[in-house]
């Protein structure tokens, strides 16, 4: 098997899931109790924080919040921003967002929000002059990935912070780092971020938790309501196992960074060459450069997308076609449409997202596999014509 | 180490931790991908949902939705069926809530709902007369727990249900049935429960998961955003190990429901007769009846509640004053208020919860042990001629 999806979703770390351990069967106290027993479990937490805080360079282990994944750290955000101050009324975002904060923004439109929906050029690079045009002082939020999760393309957030302070100095700044943690540097006080979102299961730590980072001078209304936990930002019993598994996955991701943006990097760009060079109707989705190290985003002309995955899952070979989170849905990804990526190539686009246990073999295995099942898949399609006067252009 | 406090959370058990652990490092695949390997983590999460139907004893598996915890889903289930019809704007719940209930309501009070707030009488039994007379045309919801966490007492649910749909049919009835999970049999259909929320953690499934029931008569709007996840109804990566182990945790519970209703209530009974024969300062906070089988809340009079933890804790015996989600707060017990226990007692109240992990040797050490420390503090305590007095009239 040869996972290259780890966009959708990580292995857990041997380390990590070994870190874990002791806090299901053995320190398995409620931290919040008093007895001597619970000081394990309450003292594994605070560590976690601390070492969570260091990972995205946060001031204060106060302003880090354990939530249950990155959908919820991007709901308690937005929600808890605006629900907090109710009087502004307008919100902007991107058109390329995970669906965790587009979705949201939705709902909130048919709540009396004005949204604003940046749009992204061809390479997936926002429009930070619209950007700079939107802001007004009634807008209460913007919300920004740092990298998108289906192209990888990194989003410039210092950039996004200074021209959203320079028009509202009040207007928060959430970014949506669940596809950068653990790919590049994370720093929320030289970017200027207000809210912070990352999930666990995107970078070896298991599904089931994230954290939210809310600087300290930014007030959220919590999403989960009930018990002091978390300092009443996020009610329920602490996953201590995971919290401490998370911790333990970002410390190996922070050792493994430059590992990541080097090595990494060279795999995916060894495959993505390959694959452009040797397949005629590959397509690039993106620029080369301003992106995370793992991620390509490709498009196959004139071939259907799933049809190419089960082909690759015949052979072992894990990949999507989008975000997991909208598969099931027949619809044609958001993002690649707020790209304006041609019709021809928009249905046979392929994501595929490498990690720290991809191989060098593996990725030699793909590349050599790819463009017979592209050929195969390629000699069925209807669209002939427009394949043969494609290949002669090439 | 005795842990009598299996009301604030559980070990989990060995089985349960072996049958998540595929789901880390090998079955590690996002369930919604499309490709083979993530075949068997998608047909895990079918499978244990069918087994959470069967603990319910729900009709389909539809109405069954993963969530992170007991109070998300109480927060979900609460907000959800107001969000989703907003125009009626009344509410019902009891004076003896989980803080993942009452503060839900207590936040709603802000925002235009009008709340009853049930009574109790000195036993902790439910005003069903009340209830009968608040429910009116305009009531949206009504939310009662199946067993209080603190005192371990039962609520007539199926009765609960009759007079809220002979008042209002409309109405809805969410119960938190987190306290009787694993503890009493549970049948929604029977019960006439439109919604209904359990946590893995108090069954000894890990602390980071949980369940709620929502019959296919009752709409609601979710509280956490994004994917399809969930039929639409609960946004974020499923936390397939978790999920899996809740099902196995539910599967267990059930074989030893028997062993809990006969030989876990033998060992409380022991527990809780001889601290009320050898202990003259110690009484019931509730009847004798009607109650979980392994919860007793006993109030030893004019000592400290916190003294008495920490000398348990120092002989290795883990039981809590109140509900661990409150623990930290200097107000006494909000249950105990409600049930109006004497001021004598309420300070000094101890809630002892056993599990099926619980020994005899455990109990008869605790029997041992607990008279001598609450003579220790007795000794101490500034009410002498009161404790005098109460010494005599035993």
């Amino acid at each position: 098997m040869i996972y290259l999806d780890n966009n959708a979703t990580t292995k857990v770390d041997e380390k990590v899931l070994e870190s874990m351990m002791p806090y299901f069967t053995e320190e398995y106290a409620n931290p919040s109790s008093i007895y001597d027993f619970s000081k394990k479990s309450s003292r594994a937490i605070k560590e976690a924080r601390g070492v969570i805080k260091d990972f995205i360079n946060a001031n204060d282990e106060k302003e880090i919040i354990f939530t249950s994944c990155g959908s919820e750290s991007a709901n308690t955000a937005i929600k808890g921003v605006l629900n907090y101050n109710k009087a502004k009324k307008h919100i902007v975002t991107t058109k390329v967002e995970h669906p965790c904060v587009l979705n949201v923004y939705k709902s909130l439109e048919k709540h009396g929000y004005k949204v604003d929906y940046l749009s992204v050029n061809s390479n997936g690079d926002l429009d930070l002059e619209e950007l700079d045009s939107v802001i007004n002082p009634e807008t209460a939020l913007v919300s920004i990935m740092w990298a998108n999760n289906e192209t990888g393309v990194i989003n410039p957030i210092k950039k996004v912070s200074e021209i959203i302070k320079s028009k509202n100095p009040d207007t928060k700044l959430f970014v949506d780092a669940v596809q950068v943690a653990g790919k590049i540097p994370m720093d929320v006080q030289e970017m200027g971020i207000d809210l912070l979102g990352i999930s666990g299961h995107k970078f070896h730590a298991p599904k089931g938790v994230g954290a939210l980072y809310v600087n300290s001078k930014t007030m959220i209304t919590p999403l989960i309501i009930g018990g002091h936990q978390e300092r009443g930002k996020r009610a329920g019993t602490e996953n201590v196992p995971y919290i401490v598994g998370m911790a333990k996955a970002a410390e190996l991701a922070q050792n493994a960074l430059k590992y990541e943006l080097t090595e990494v990097k060279r795999l995916r760009d060894k495959l993505e060459t390959n694959l452009l060079k040797n397949i005629y109707n590959a397509r690039l989705n993106t620029a080369v450069t301003n992106r995370v190290p793992n991620t390509t985003n490709i498009g196959f002309e004139y071939v259907e997308g799933e049809l190419i995955l089960l082909h690759m899952s015949d052979l072992g070979i894990c990949a999507s076609s989008g975000s997991a989170c909208t598969s099931g849905s027949l619809e044609p990804s958001h993002v690649l449409r707020a790209m304006n990526v041609p019709f021809t190539a928009i249905h046979g686009s392929i994501r595929f997202s490498l990690s720290r246990y991809t191989t060098e073999k593996e990725v030699d295995f793909v590349c050599e596999k790819m463009p017979q099942i592209i050929e195969k898949i390629t000699a069925i399609s209807p669209f002939q014509d427009e394949l043969a006067a494609l290949k002669a252009r090439k």
